[in-house]
């Protein structure tokens, strides 16, 4: 088991080409949010664009949008119902995050399916909250298992995987993401991470970071990191290192730790470890 | 007579147990904000949240979705009229706040009598402002008495108790407080807590803080610690403190305290006072 | 001529007295912001409610509530055409700011007709910007002047007094201003308070002021200053002083000082000023 | 070549006259935002007011003006579909922003068209993003090319002017900027600017900065300076210098530098620079 530190960090936060422009940080699509669950995706974008992303669109439902911008005017938006131009923005896409706040309702469902039949090779999917359980209940397939992430909770991971919560053992873990395919992140006090090779094991965390929207900011840097530094576990890994390293320093001075002052954080801390040069690709 | 003091929250609020999730710190509902007053209710909601309370949804009208989620993206929102939803929200919730903004209104009446009828034994309730008026007006009843609070000021409390504001004496309150059997925040200058036993009397508080959304701030508060702490007199007493005592600090600086630079400031007076482990329940 | 220094602020703003609640800082309405400018009445609403109102009320388009709303909560609202209501809350304020925003519209001519007749013998009156244009150019009365303060820029100045901008001599000025027997606060980059009596001369201000908006916010404090420590030539003309202050103070820092940046400060001020007892009414 | 340097802010950016007020420091139109890209010229707007501009209104999609007011009530709005109104405010503006966050549906075309029909001899237009591209592949024209700027990243310059990105050199520019007439911003990492007779370099500039936004924000700051310091390659320069000055001081301590993050800082930054007398026009 890898025990994920201040390393994971340097290994893959990057300095910046200088010859570079808005697109060569990557094209984040965020996929949720209806009328009662609005506040995740704002969560997830307000996490995704302050992680570096080049540019990120939240398509969510339009009661969204004011507030949204209203935080956040780095973001574009479009509506669910705006099919034609959500399959526009769909592909031209480099990472798509599915799931904060979606619900689950039966357009959900629909909507869920078409993105997943609709996956590029070049493409990763991040799939998250309501879209996992829906993913379980309806046995949804992956056309490149390889390329996705789950973040479930340890209930959502039983929904996903069948595995009761005191069953989540790291090898029954393991064995059942390697039937996925899929990288799993499988969030509780200390998250673990398993890419069909090993198990990452986060170190940090506090539980003043127990409060609502917490997973979707994880969910939205997990895209932010994806769209700049392309997928991998280790890509993955330092996502999820950082979100519990703010949060655990922010809990030296709050009780509890509002996601979006994680938000808040993230530019300065990425700044800190940036020391390698990013290789072209 | 007892008087609050700072010990009242080194009692009250515990150091977090290290292996909790959202769910372990409570879900909150706030039942409040027509389309005049709906600023009430997101006060509520800023401080319930940075009270640290796991899971807070808001059931508001519609028009106030937006202004709540662009301030506050960490709430989840419902409207009135989702009675279905609704329905299933409250069966849910473990504290539950009625009356912030909710004006007087014949839906406002219906939705108060409905939420009273279900009341479940574990559930606390909070009784604020206008909820206060027409619980008095038209001589609702409680099912667990003893698991509700009443938030008024003076005049409220002389439509609740019948006793005019010169008669308000420690003994007249204690009485009435005792027929109805519920707790009573009897809101002033110096806040008094009727539980039944005792009289709590607050020790701080300043005239900066005597503008509108106070007493909404201080409702919202009072949520968030009976959703982490479980309700009791002291626990509603270290949210009675704090309010005032934050104030206090802020006054020293400020010729007039806004009730949301109170919220701003709960979660980093919670962590200073925090020093017990909490004992697991 | 009277000269305004730091000496007004310390006369006007006393120390709060103990025993008191909102209500003892008094009721101020808002009126303005149509579907165009509806930021103004928002940057009034701010300056009115840090300037410590106790109760305020913003009647404006309904497109504007939440915008408002998002950024201060501590307001209520209320739509021009909800007649009934607006009729209620008007009978209660004991200010009424009318015009921040409000346009030239036909129906903004009859509301501020409506507004004038329903003038109450302890109620200041503030009209301000568009307001001023429609009294001057309706012939409109006033049924107790001395309860009015009028904020013309220049050009407002000439529409109302008749006199042309090069002719808008003090002697001219104060001779127009007491046919009209309302106080004036004639706007420039000097701001003069015509009173009846004297001439109050503004000694701070900064072209860093100079910006869209900034007569809103000077209003909503007018408002603010009136609510508290009622109407006089002495506290309108604290509120001129105070106004000017801290934009002066902001500017030795900023390029152009934006009016919401005032409103920040005008709390902070205020307690440094706040040294006398207020004598209780 | 010239080089953009801190000189080019102390020669433009003028100590302010203290007989002025907001109508001295110019009026700006924004002309921006659809039902997608509202945070685009929400963006512009912040930018264009923290720069100074003395009056400045944003012709939006109606969607955009709460989020907007939310941000910043010192904007005024209006819609793109109330062509009196907007036919107003065009005529008595000295600089109009046109493009941010637009899109390019037939109805935009077709507002671009009449605005650049009705330009004034003494108004500057800026066109910017998708305006630029509409303007190309229509091959509109202009009345007053010396009063116009277009402010293009590399493809929207290909599309202008007919130059593949590869071919963009220094001369091949020059040549096509002279046969357009209006001054061309050649965004990329290190910005050029052609204004017929020089080619101005920016020094400054940071990877940080690749984000969405960014190109908004500056568009706001070429308006606003224009607004206030007259149009010349001089100004444009100013604004584009500091823009990115700005932007390089920031990511010494963020890894991604928000558009917005840079619209907050103009203000310290043009007082530190202000040095001489502003000559009276």
């Amino acid at each position: 088991m890898n025990h994920l530190t201040e390393d994971i960090l340097t290994n893959v936060i990057t300095i910046r080409p200088d010859n570079s422009h808005k697109g060569t940080f990557g094209r984040a699509i965020l996929f949720g949010g209806n009328k009662q669950y609005g506040g995740a995706i704002m969560m997830s974008a307000e996490a995704c664009i302050n992680s570096g992303a080049g540019l990120t669109t939240v398509i969510t439902a339009e009661k969204n949008h004011a507030p949204l911008h209203a935080r956040l005017p780095e973001a574009m938006v479009a509506d669910f119902s705006d099919t034609e131009l959500v399959a526009d923005l769909v592909k031209s896409a480099n990472v798509i995050l599915i799931g904060p706040g979606l619900g689950l309702s039966v357009t959900v469902l629909s909507i869920l399916k078409q993105l997943l039949k609709a996956q590029q090779e070049n493409q990763w999917f991040i799939i998250d909250g309501s879209a996992i359980t829906l993913f379980a209940s309806h046995q949804l397939t992956l056309k490149y298992p390889e390329k996705v992430v789950f973040t479930p909770h340890q209930m959502e991971w039983q929904r996903l995987s069948g595995l009761e919560i005191a069953d989540q053992t790291p090898e029954n873990n393991l064995e059942k993401q390697k039937e996925l395919g899929a990288t799993i992140v499988l969030k509780s006090h200390r998250t673990e991470i398993y890419d069909g090779e090993q198990i990452w094991h986060n170190t940090v965390g506090d539980a003043a970071m127990a409060t609502g929207g917490m997973g979707d900011t994880l969910a939205g840097m997990v895209a932010g990191f994806i769209a700049q530094f392309g997928g991998s576990s280790e890509t993955i890994g330092a996502a999820v290192y950082l979100h519990s390293k703010i949060g655990d320093d922010l809990a030296a001075e709050h009780y509890v730790v509002l996601p979006t002052s994680i938000s808040h954080e993230i530019s300065r801390y990425m700044k800190k470890y940036a020391t390698n040069e990013r290789k072209e690709s």
